[in-house]
């Protein structure tokens, strides 16, 4: 079934999910605040800041005007940056109350609320509330925009409480390159999604430092019972984080040299400073941001995270890398069981 | 505590553990059936063969004659080829009849004995009975000898149905560059390790057809999903496949180029015939046999394991890869949830 769907956010992601859903045979009107932007969609079909060299299908329509890509839309994809999703659900909900519309809302941004430490769920739910929106659903997993975007082969989650919705998602996006899979664990797929980046710095630094593919290995694997751990707290399945969007998106993150996370912590282990490493970058570095909100909530839940508190304190307390990571071997030794809290 | 220890297997992997095991102030005797290798360890401290360049400590003694080598062991650690863990178990019942021992029996092998499926831990549990072994424990994880040999770190899990021995493994074991997790899921741990192999094949097949991250990080999860589904069959944990012996050691395996099974599949990706690869390569590729053992197990279980069953197909029906890979995508839409069997 044709779909109309308006896709918020032109950056590679936004774009190759909006562009996907046309190939799929959806109407689809592509949503930026940079006119700019949509002119050279709308022009040339291409989106060159963010999709060097690729052409868009010219059934794609970019607009800067919110209400028309909302107007008659079933669905609204969000895929903006986490730091202006509430900003941007404030003004959505703005347009919806004037037309009198409640779409299913999707997302696919990665991250927590900073200061709030709220997955982007959460702000969407407070901000559009039940009577904007008929359901919320988030799509997550190992996706490069560049793969999907040449028709490479790629698997992600759609996950809601909702598993009717999610299923509905997951037939609108499935073609014979993009494969999707349902879960009802919206939580655990949220909050692997957003700290996979912490354990990506830790998984820099042990190669920046020297270390083998041992040592990276194990930091990967006890970095995501941490989260787990963490994720359980708040209500999240562990098994969700053997998914996709957990495990999956995990590998690629700390395998991949294309990711600033991954990238910054290979830098730090080289023993460049901090804040070297992000001036040199010029982008934000997420996990970052995302390694203090981990520390903040484990120590609210009282969660042991070894591992995220060592990055936490190479990042934020100057703390020495090499003592750092001895720490980690000194410490008493444990059950490999997740799901034990001290 | 210090313990007297026979290691059985004198790899790469048996003589650095009972290296560790000797810096770790244990008293260690070496076995291996090959007298120029128990002569050039005793008089040169060096195993050329399995650890070109390194030199081994002096008090590491090695013999040829297994009565000697467990006379008056407390622990007996088996790291010989699953191959002949059968006939070196009879071997050591024999030993153990005449001394009137029963030792705590390790092992840390990867596999499964051809023909019967059977688990490591079973053939043991077979031979040796209760009335020859006090107990066994699985050590398993993502661990290069070489890495454990030079003190990188690694992190690796010690397993028994008795805890209370796993925990007795662990102390022998843990030092300052090697840390141990215990773990009470034998099964679920010495399942992943077998069939990590499997999944090592099916991610080389994707790279080696030019595949991209997205697609080998989603076979990886999927894969570890089938496997975990296996397992639970057999009474594993589902988490423990999120553990070191099951996401830990498929990152190792699947992320190195040293990996004789992911090197196996990329080469078949490329187009090379499945006889050439297995003759240039000279050494088994063990999980050509473990994917023919998953996928009689799955048939037999009733457990669906379709990246499996590509794989049985493209290495013992001639199957095309590219259909194989692309039958992979065109299943029905599913959801990702661990545990629902068909």
């Amino acid at each position: 079934m044709t779909e109309k769907i308006a896709v918020l956010g032109a950056g590679s992601w936004g774009s190759t999910l909006a562009s996907v859903l046309i190939e799929n045979g959806h109407d689809v009107t592509l949503y930026t605040n940079v006119e700019k932007q949509a002119a050279e969609l709308n022009e040339k079909h291409t989106n060159e800041q963010y999709m060097p060299g690729f052409k868009y299908s010219e059934k794609l329509r970019a607009t800067t005007d919110l209400a028309e890509a909302v107007a008659d839309a079933d669905e609204v994809l969000f895929v903006v940056p986490t730091s202006v999703t509430r900003v941007v659900a404030k003004q959505l909900k703005e347009v919806l109350a004037k037309l009198n519309r409640r779409p299913l809302v999707i997302h696919a941004s990665k991250g927590l609320e900073i200061g709030t430490h709220k997955r982007i769920s959460q702000i969407l739910q407070e901000e559009l509330t039940d009577r904007y929106c008929s359901g919320i659903v988030v799509l997550s997993g190992p996706s490069h925009a560049e793969e999907v975007a040449r028709h490479d082969i790629t698997l992600i989650t759609a996950a809601s409480a909702d598993i009717k919705a999610a299923e509905k998602v997951q037939d609108m996006f499935t073609n014979d390159y993009l494969r999707i899979y349902t879960n009802d664990d919206i939580v655990g797929v949220e909050t692997g999604a957003a700290f996979k980046n912490v354990i990506a710095i830790g998984a820099g630094i042990l190669h920046g430092l020297g270390y083998g593919d041992d040592a990276k290995a194990a930091l990967m694997t006890r970095g995501l019972a941490e989260v787990a751990r963490l994720g359980m707290a708040f209500g999240a399945s562990p098994l969700t984080f053997m998914g996709l969007s957990g495990v999956g998106d995990l590998i690629v993150t700390c395998t991949s040299v294309h990711s600033r996370n991954w990238r910054c912590g290979e830098q730090l282990g080289q023993g460049k400073p901090l804040d070297q490493v992000i001036e040199d970058m010029g982008m934000v570095i997420e996990g970052i941001n995302t390694a203090k909100a981990a520390y903040d909530l484990s120590r609210d839940e009282h969660i042991e995270m070894p591992i995220t508190k060592a990055i936490y304190n190479v990042l934020y307390n100057n703390a020495d890398i090499k003592e750092e990571i001895g720490g980690l071997m000194t410490r008493d030794s444990k059950s490999e069981v997740i799901g034990k809290r001290k």
